[in-house]
């Protein structure tokens, strides 16, 4: 227990401790070597909250707010008008293609490094609507343990969302412990700038949407082998986990199922966010993991601080 | 010398060893932290050779020469029937452009999976057409023993070609011990197709060229921080070493000079292949180091097995 003091004793801990110990006892016949033992974490939903919208888009919308002085224009044009007259009503039927307008603005036309600044800076000072907390304590304790179990047991922790990868690596190596290069996320196009003080930008060209289907392409592009363990929380990480669980030898499959209305929030088919259907249908004849938040974690977020 | 007993003790030598101490000293003015120690390598030219052809390419030949007898209609269809005919001569003037035909043709239409088969069953039988050596045993021998010393002292050893991900993918870990996690190249599309066996398939959809500008973006993508160690060749790597070095704090760049037309081949400013002027210019003022292979290396290539 004293590996993962966040989770109770349940049949998906001890299928988490069983399978870990199962692939890195020397002898094992379904031991992986050291180098092979890769473990693929879907960020939104599977390591923090995503209610009532994914975190990012609440970012997304701040940042409008905080550049509108700086376009009077935005005051007539829409979306960026709902944003500024605080119409949420039309921001949420727009959907996330009338939205795009929203993220290019506010995610594109400056260079990386600043974007990591304006990340930082927007966490330091930003709560959320509901729980008032920081953004980055929101996240997911049993989570975080287990990042922490397999990492000291010879496995690399990588995430996989469809979150942007410039956005998520601004603060996932502090709140992880995961390292840049282990952040695949969707991202647009990258510009590199020559002259006195070289920079890269970041542009609006679509590249890859890293989720469905773009997860198992996201990790064959970064990590060039499939994973042995994923874990996800929506239908979103459908294909992550069958790419994943369809290979040969051991692997290990997991959903995290949002069940927990007091202490986080509830959801799963009929959600907008973070849907979750097709997984509950499939888990168990896939040998998927279903972990229920109510029952089998003991803390859901870190203290406050 | 111990370390590196196929580097003579000259300059070149001198500084890399200098550099690694510097950064690698706790106390020392200059220390990096161990996260942050990445060192890139170019490939063509900077771990093996490249002459008369990137090695690639003539790899994509011998699969033209292959697959030929499935395709009749290649016979009489330009720049098949060149490689057919062994028309090396518009083959050579066709150039890069008219050549991706056959890099379409080679490389996309298969599973990922299959490609890495495709890539080391070349790998074992083809010979070099001057060496008759096999193409894995072209490799830099002080280069490999340059990877495993920055490795033994914390440096993440890292590829950045403008050769294809997944072709580099299929032998390098053998030959330099860089897992697929860590090699970046020019890559086209991938798309996941399911089904009762999941597999990606390689598609034609050109995205990344990993060459000039696109090494730093190339690298922002998938290391989301400036490298603090460079090793290149050619014009191709300038925008590397220069993004590189021009990073705060301690920063190191080096370019490789084939000046050794005995033990390997001598080429530089006027070669079509590997192609290096500006960077000899610019070199010095820039603190890049330039490796003459004549001069500073005792030993070129592995002995043959």
């Amino acid at each position: 227990m004293s590996d993962l003091p966040s989770w109770r004793d349940t049949q998906a801990r001890q299928a988490i401790v069983d399978f870990v110990q199962r692939t890195t006892t020397t002898g094992s016949p379904e031991f992986v070597a050291a180098g092979d033992r890769i473990a693929v974490f879907d960020n939104d939903g599977t390591l923090w909250s995503e209610q009532p919208l994914y975190f990012q888009f609440l970012f997304a919308l701040d940042r409008v707010r905080a550049l509108a002085a700086q376009h009077p224009e935005w005051k007539t044009i829409e979306p960026y008008k709902w944003v500024i007259d605080n119409d949420m009503k039309s921001l949420v039927a727009a959907g996330e293609k009338g939205l795009l307008p929203i993220i290019a603005a506010t995610h594109a036309g400056v260079t990386t490094e600043q974007f990591t600044d304006i990340v930082r800076d927007w966490l330091a000072d930003a709560r959320h609507p509901v729980t008032r907390r920081r953004y980055d304590a929101m996240v997911f304790k049993p989570m975080q343990e287990l990042m922490v179990f397999l990492r000291a047991n010879g496995y690399g922790t990588w995430i996989v969302s469809g979150g942007g990868q410039e956005f998520l690596r601004a603060w996932v190596e502090a709140t992880y412990g995961i390292p840049p290069q282990q952040v695949i996320g969707s991202y647009a196009g990258l510009k590199y700038v020559t002259g006195d003080r070289p920079s890269i930008m970041k542009t609006e060209q679509p590249e890859l949407v890293d989720d469905h289907a773009g997860k198992p392409v996201g990790i064959q592009r970064f990590l060039g082998r499939r994973p042995v363990m994923a874990f996800g929380n929506s239908d979103g990480d459908f294909e992550m986990l069958e790419w994943t669980t369809t290979g040969e030898g051991p692997r290990f499959g997991a959903l995290l199922h949002h069940t927990d209305g007091e202490r986080e929030f509830a959801y799963d088919r009929a959600s907008m966010v973070g849907k979750l259907d097709r997984g509950l249908d499939e888990a168990a004849q896939r040998g998927w993991v279903v972990i229920d938040m109510a029952r089998d974690w003991e803390t859901v977020y870190p203290e406050a601080t």
